[in-house]
């Protein structure tokens, strides 16, 4: 029976040490694991800088859209709402980021250094009752090995005197083992509990890492209609919008008009020429100037602005202040440069022929 | 009446040489947009690196809980899903990274040299054109001015026979001026067309890159389900799953049993020779071995096979093959360990008692 017993007791303790011995062996894992969130995090934040300055080119890209003549304001709109709401998957990729070092990377770290100290504790502490729990019944045994061999010289003379001692002795080699097993049993529960309770914990970190991901799903999923927007907006890239003819129409009836400026014959000081006229109109608009005296083209802006809001504001209306805002703001520069256009003089006034 | 027309025909040359000029001002916004796109790009490209080496750090603290005595096997198999997962969202992402190369950034900058010459073609062509017809309106005026001049003199000899010549040169230059501020309104529509195009070319290049992007979504979705799945299982880190007491309990009837290996006194040794062992048994389990002669385990595992099965796969039942297959790789893995341990010899044989 204790043969049976010895090995079972053994077989626990083997699985403990096995387990503890898995939970020792898996320390490089998590290391890698740290080590490679952590090269993935800080590539994480480099890429939200990229992200940031890639939607500030695609910004202006947008404004470059709103801030024509009158074709492609509409296009320029729908780009600036792209635009914002990839400013939004920006600050979650930046916020993921965050979480990711701060709820996952950094504290696992720490908690690995509680691992070790918990393990190395639960496998001194086995080792230490085991070790004594098996010395006393290796003490009890050889005790009653002793005993036995006393019980059989005894035999010859006076049989039954030593049999209950020899009974109560292996009654108590008996309990002992089943005392151990219990406990060893518990230890090896004890041990599946620690192994469990580290993935528990893992888990637990990993769990905002992941509710962070999936924020920017909240993000992502409005792109759909942004991107059927702009399609719709751009199917046929060779028909004008109305707002377009309107600028034409309103060039005709207006007081301050555009003046045609000769160009130079070299076509070369020509490029050169405009593009310096383009920069200062281009500082002007920058500037933003809403102190602009000539509101000439205040009707017009105005009916492109109503028909823009009009028409979209049904798909997006969550998106309407901010658009707004958008818009007018590039309504001011808009106007502030036909003011600036105006009141350029022009090099072949109207007068000079008749 | 040639005032009005004069100065409405130089406003259309006006708006048009501001919308060329527009678009010219326009390319350094282009070039800046190429620049910055490029760079996320190769950002995003070391970022799917450092992402793929994160998931194979991931799937290895999944592989550990898989391959774990019984405490942990379920949560392993839900880290498991939760990794493949995201190897979907890398696989995405990689081909996010690559659309933005090949369907954004080289097409836009490729398009940039035509949008140049196009632009120039057009701003060289109307100057031409506005020249000649201005140069002609001019001469015809001169004309017409010698003509009124002479009428006046003529006028007190013999009125009435210079009139009809004199009209019919007032509305040849009135035709021609109509006919100018038409070729104006086409060079303006043309010109608006070009910038509209441009804008529509650019929206027809982002559009495959925001599906792509859009497309990373289904695969975020899932985690949702995933993520539950893991909180469930960690709800409670310090009690064991039946399939943990169940290793407790087969341990008893078991042919081949662990057993218990006394360690040596001083504990830094204990560590190093523990996880040596470790190491050892991770090979074994890593090579994957599915000739293993020892089955001894097999009920329980399949048991605990069976279990997971039907606890979770009608929570995503998409996920089975794949999961299936993880599990009874790792299932095989863990019966190569048994046989290994059942198979290395014990420093502490039961026999050496009794």
């Amino acid at each position: 029976m204790e043969t049976v017993m010895e090995r079972e007791c053994s077989a626990l303790g083997g699985l403990f040490q096995t387990v503890i011995g898995d939970m020792k062996g898996g320390y490089p894992v998590w290391d890698d694991f740290i080590s490679k969130a952590t090269k993935l995090q800080s590539q994480l934040r480099t890429t939200v800088v990229a992200v940031a300055a890639f939607l500030d080119a695609f910004q202006k890209v947008a404004d470059l859209a709103t801030s024509s003549r009158g074709g492609t304001r509409d296009i320029g709109s729908a780009l600036t709402r792209m635009c914002m709401r990839h400013r939004s998957i920006e600050a979650r990729l930046r916020q993921f980021s965050l979480v990711f070092l701060d709820c996952l990377i950094n504290p696992l770290q720490e908690q690995m250094e509680e691992w070790k100290r918990a393990a190395n504790t639960l496998d001194k502490d086995h080792a230490k009752e085991y070790k004594k729990a098996r010395q006393e019944i290796k003490k009890r045994s050889s005790d009653t090995l002793k005993l036995q061999k006393k019980a059989k010289k005894a035999d010859v003379f006076g049989r039954g005197d030593l049999q209950p001692q020899l009974d109560s002795a292996m009654q108590d080699i008996s309990d002992k083992y089943l005392l151990l097993e219990e406990t060893e049993k518990q230890a090896v529960r004890k041990a599946l509990v620690e192994e469990r309770s580290r993935f528990c914990c893992f888990v637990s970190m990993l769990r905002p890492v992941v509710d962070e991901e999936m924020s920017m799903l909240g993000e992502i999923t409005h792109l759909q209609t942004l991107t059927d927007d702009l399609k719709a907006l751009t199917m046929d890239p060779h028909k004008l919008p109305a707002s377009s003819e309107q600028v034409i129409v309103d060039l005709k009836g207006s007081e301050c008009t555009w003046s045609y400026q000769t160009p130079p014959s070299s076509p070369s000081t020509t490029v050169s020429r405009k593009s310096s006229m383009c920069s200062s109109l281009n500082s002007v608009n920058s500037s933003d100037s809403r102190s602009s005296g000539s509101h000439c083209h205040s009707p017009t802006s105005h009916f492109r602005y109503r028909a823009s809001s009009s028409s979209s504001s049904s798909v997006l209306p969550q998106q309407t202040p901010a658009r707004l805002s958008s818009v007018s703001s590039h309504d001011s520069g808009f106007m502030s440069q036909d003011a600036f256009q105006s009141k350029s003089p022009s090099p072949m006034p109207p007068e000079n022929l008749q």
